[in-house]
């Protein structure tokens, strides 16, 4: 199933790689070229193949339906689906060129115009660009570029090839943008010829408009002043999309340095005293780092069911609290539920966790990094003690080195505990009997 | 009243071509034409007279009242607010122009300024694109696109037509900027003058500018300079409009992406597993395909009044948890406030619902899909009676394929018993008698 | 003492007048004018003279401190600030040219240096623009638009008498810009050098660039190329300032139609009834409406001290509540505590307020439009009394035009109640004896 | 430990100077130079040197680790890491470019080409922004300036030396955009070449293009074409960085208009009296005054964690509230406790802080200002028995001038008394005895 959804997306790749070449070589025929030539005419027809073996292939793949999110594998459904949407645009725009200038009528029969059929494989490139943007193994930032960047230069590119039919075309020559400058401009190479049109058309797309090159007749002013028109909105679509992508990326680094201002103003105002202000700065630097998302972390685990918070919780937590002393013998089913409660901070160096005389409100255990008790001694199980009797804090906590720590509520806590009687005695048990500190540091602030 | 009100309507719209039409006339008549001249003068004179039955009409239709929301439809008052502002201005832009060209003196009764009055009527555009912007059957990206095209065209063709009238007007006509290039414009054909002048105008106005036509006489110059700025601001306020657009557009991708980014590189930091991964990027992705308008559409349901959000829960699910098992016999006036109190959810194929183990908060009830329960035997009353003693849950649940569940919290359920002290007892006769699941499969997690 | 404020106010916007006036008349001096001339002369030295009695002033004018928010009015301490500051910019920038020709050595006594002194004299528009800013009587859009076009007029006046001064004091005229088109520029009129400086200096920033003039000497070249560099950075800055106008000014409509949509597409997905849907629209579509300010009024209310709020709410509501019948008898103290609890609400015609069966949670009072009871009848005050007791509500209760309507909260209700026993005492006998509705309509849901 | 990191940061700024010169010189030599000369030669190699000895630092210098976020300092570590990534491409950005005219073969040996290499050096400029923009000791908005400002100059500097060495080294001298204009510009002075060449440069980047120089040949043409395009995406930046800037700068403004105009057209709908109009009004603007950064102070300070915000109320408040006459005797404990409670609060002048009648909710020490009480006699004890024993306000208190008051929530203060019963009655007996007020004013209103 999954190597099959593999080679899906493979062949959609290459199919637009394909189109890519579509997009360059068709409207090049429609401006450049009066009858297919040599090697573009074999590659043409290479290309047709291989998209008209994609139609014969979506009779095969299953699709997802958009209103009942199912995957719909029947062939019939899918045909019926197919066939009634896009089934005949994508079969014209396969046909060989060579087939249509025979079998229509003369003036009808300009290769150029079979050509430009072809680009309706485009609606392809937009399909895949959707895509990609909702793929988070592509950049955002890249992915719209790569559109904006691809828009900008088909336009161009387009326009070219039109500005130049035009002038080969016009009865009078020397009457174009081109013949006016360049009289005999129709016997130049190719890529005189091409490299010119380019220049002209990204000349007015970018607005610069030299006027080394201009419209000279009514039908070439007739097209500027649509392209112009068309350029307005696309330089404008542009700048806005480049505007969306510049405030997103520096949404983060401004966010940082208005909570760092804010409270750096904040301690000057009040003349804090340094060691508080480092502290404050400290802490609010490390969370900027460690939470690598920004704002979004905490908001996306939080709109997760409970029953996957859980899970992760369970997973991350529950070996190192089922090895903390104070919950030796205790249920897994406490356990568990406590897990789910806890939160995980990240703490700097030096930095107070709890203040003596604070009021007991969270007890910490301690994931990694090391910590400093002020005055830990073996008494400090009369902390823990103290706490189960709602006292407040003996003595001040504070980090030595970076360290995670593990935030359990007194609420949440004695809520388990009141529902798990059993529980709770031997809680109290484990605080009266222990006399040493475990493996793991237990911080009591509660 | 509602035939009215669309008959209102279509009338309305009706109008606005008119004035799309009378914006095209009105410029072109003022810089190109001399005297009315045949079809344009008897269309002229139709819209006039169908303008002019409007203004009669006007006085007949109620409007609604902006400081008190109440639909006026006196006569009297009618009549006062429309003399009182718009009505004078209204009827002198239906004066047929053969009409003042008769009464004014000579040198005022140029064809052209006359013309210029009927512009007033622009203003029922404005209006009318500050209604469509408010309408939901109509895309808000393309009302304001089709308002800026609209704009834009229409400064362009004005531009055009000054530039022609200003040329055409001078008194050296070798030293205007069409005549400098083309010393005999005047003799062309319309359709060459016209297209001329519109190629200059969007040429400058896209700051183009190729120079190929440039103000020569002072007179154009100061027409081109105020010409410049009020494009500077144009052009402004085209991308400003259009970089609102692009971002409204792009922020529910951003949204999503900013999601899945977060949730997925905190699994990598974490090294969750594989299973536990999967199960929060499904959860994400469905939650932003179920959700199809993002964040506001519980916005949106939650800033009802009580009793709206009441009668849709009880549209919603009441027939369904009607047929549970567990309410056999409840009141309706409990079963009304049990539903007002459930959450619909989401929830996609293989994820966990309840695990075993967790504490029991939610009780859910399955809407549409397959769960499957752990250990699911007919000893599953157990559960339930273990919900009403609060007990740990016993077996964990896990949907099959895409679920949707209703989440009853266990917290707003005792409340609601307690208040009904007999259906309370009715409740728990139900989980004591049932040895067998109902219809629809009643999920216990509380 | 606001007399004095008003009289302030003008004084410093007819300074502002004089300084738009310097603004134009000291580049124009700098650029166009060799020595002072007739009438400019005399208004200079007039306007000097204005602005040397400001100097004057200022040391008799209180200011506020920026850091106590305290009126400093010492005159020493004026004094001090004002001649540590800008007092001798001030000064020198008030110095009549006359009188620095005359003292100054001959290269340095240029007419134009001395003229661009004067300039310093727009910091004040800076400072009057920032202050109108926050002046809630001028809007913010037009404030802004206003300091953007005083900029840019600014800056291409200012472009463009340099461009003159340039061209006019290079050794060789026909190698300038303007010299190379218009030989003999210097005898031409003032008028027309003035329009053909300005007609460059606009081509050139709004990036239209015909070519018919441009750059032709090195020290034009350099020149333009640091007008094009600043440009770039303006033109940025106004599509900056607009889009954030154009973001501000659609916020409001933009959230309106997601909430709309978002409420519509939830309503078709899940099929709900027509007249619940209407119910729906009309109750966002009058909160859009009557809530004038969108989100920002209860955000900016709310962040009132609680001394203000119970202030409003006991102007708004007190008289009505005091003749309520529930409440005869009842003290002071406790009427005005009910009357800070309350919240009013709008509800458009037809909507239910509320259910029959649901849940008592809250009490409404109707302020003002038209209210119908399912089944009222003088059994009405059943309906109290289930309240009191705690018992779902006995009829459904639905608006007949748009009412205004009082909503006390159950818990809030009760908190009070308990708190003052006395005053529920008389509160239970009102609702026992009263028969029939009070004067106002007294709607029961708690 | 600090010094060194100094020393480092002086360094680095250092580097960063000679990157610039680097960035400038690099595209010059390679654009209009043939062979080393002289004075240039001598400075590249000395700067080529600092960076040689900046290769060998780096081996010395301790890093960060972005995973663990531990500073690595061992020597191996250190080495592996940088030849593993950088060290090559900086070495050979170091090597002097004569010893690489002797060492390649000859159509290798281009003075230019080697010259470019050294712009590798450009990576330590992005670095280096990157760091100003997250360090608070450097503006946002002027650091982003700079940068883009740094990026515009580079970009529009390399163009003009590339577009020079393409007219230099064009077969056809008269081909050129230059020669078609200047035959001779080979002869002309150096500084005369480069400002031309800036000149066009600019014209281009800038989209004024004026045509008086503009590509000529195939070679220009293309490399125009891929400029022009480079620039749109280069201009599209400017502005969306501009817009972000723009936008936030305006944000805090916005936000004070946004709800100054929500309260007032409040007040004035509701047609409130103008005493308590002023007063929303007051309090709205000192709020906005005083929280110099806005939202986001408030939003800071509550995302510290509890023992950093206790420790900064301790500092701010405990020696005011120790002061107290209500806490005369109180243990440290309860101190400190109830001052992590306290949320500081600014009232302007004439603002009511508690209204007559108002439910106790809240507790007010006065920090600094002067408040007056209604009726302040020395009966205000019994106020103080009131609040405990829960009776509505007594007395209106109103702000005489600019205060800072000290807010108490009166459910927290109970809680922290219940929890220390001793402290409680001895707070008791303070509201017994003392019979007049502290010298710090103790407003009591819940």
């Amino acid at each position: 199933m999954c190597t099959k959804h593999k080679i899906g997306r493979t062949w959609e790749a290459f199919l637009v790689l394909l189109v890519y070449y579509t997009a360059w070589v068709s409207p090049f025929e429609f401006g450049f070229l009066v009858r297919p030539s040599g090697l573009l005419t074999i590659t043409d027809n290479i290309v047709n193949a291989i998209f008209f073996v994609d139609i014969v292939l979506t009779f095969f793949v299953a699709y997802l339906d958009k209103t009942s999110y199912l995957i719909i594998d029947s062939k019939k459904e899918i045909a019926t689906r197919y066939v009634t949407t896009w089934f005949l645009l994508d079969l014209i725009s396969t046909i060989p060129s060579e087939f249509v200038r025979v079998i229509l009528p003369n003036n009808l029969q300009s290769y150029g115009y079979v050509s430009m059929l072809r680009l309706w494989r485009l609606r392809r490139v937009s399909r895949f660009f959707a895509r990609l943007e909702k793929d988070k193994n592509y950049s955002y930032f890249w992915t719209r570029c790569a559109k904006l960047v691809s828009v900008t230069l088909f336009v161009i590119h387009m326009a070219a090839c039109i500005f130049y039919r035009l002038a080969a075309h016009y009865f009078n020559p020397t009457e174009t943008w081109i013949g006016s400058v360049w009289e005999d401009f129709k016997t130049e190479s190719l890529y005189s010829q091409y490299i010119k049109s380019l220049y002209w058309s990204i000349t007015t797309m970018a607005t610069v408009g030299y006027g080394d090159l201009h419209a000279v007749n009514p039908n070439e002013m007739t097209f500027d002043v649509m392209y112009m028109l068309f350029n307005l909105a696309l330089t404008s679509y542009i700048i806005g999309n480049m505007t969306n992508l510049v405030v997103h990326a520096a949404t983060r680094t401004r966010q940082f340095r208005d909570t760092i201002h804010a409270a750096s103003s904040f301690a000057q105002r009040n003349r804090l005293p340094v060691r508080l202000q480092d502290q404050m700065i400290a802490h609010l630097t490390l969370k900027y780092r460690t939470d690598s998302e920004g704002l979004h972390q905490q908001e996306a685990i939080d709109s997760l069911p409970k029953a996957i918070r859980s899970s992760i919780a369970n997973y991350l937590f529950y070996s190192l609290v089922d090895r903390v002393y104070l919950f030796r013998g205790v249920s897994n089913d406490l356990l568990f539920q406590l897990v789910s409660e806890m939160k995980a901070e990240y703490f700097p160096p030096k930095e107070d966790v709890i203040l003596q005389n604070e009021a007991p409100t969270d007890m910490y255990f301690l994931v990694s990094g090391v910590v400093v008790v002020g005055e830990a001694r073996t008494g400090d199980v009369v902390g823990e003690i103290g706490v189960l009797c709602y006292r407040p804090q003996l003595f001040t906590v504070r980090t030595k080195r970076l360290s995670q720590l593990l935030r359990l509520n007194r609420t949440a806590f004695l809520n388990l505990i009141q529902a798990n009687v059993g529980d709770g005695t031997i809680i109290m048990n484990n605080v009266l009997q222990v006399a040493r500190l475990d493996i793991f540091f237990f911080l009591v602030s509660f």
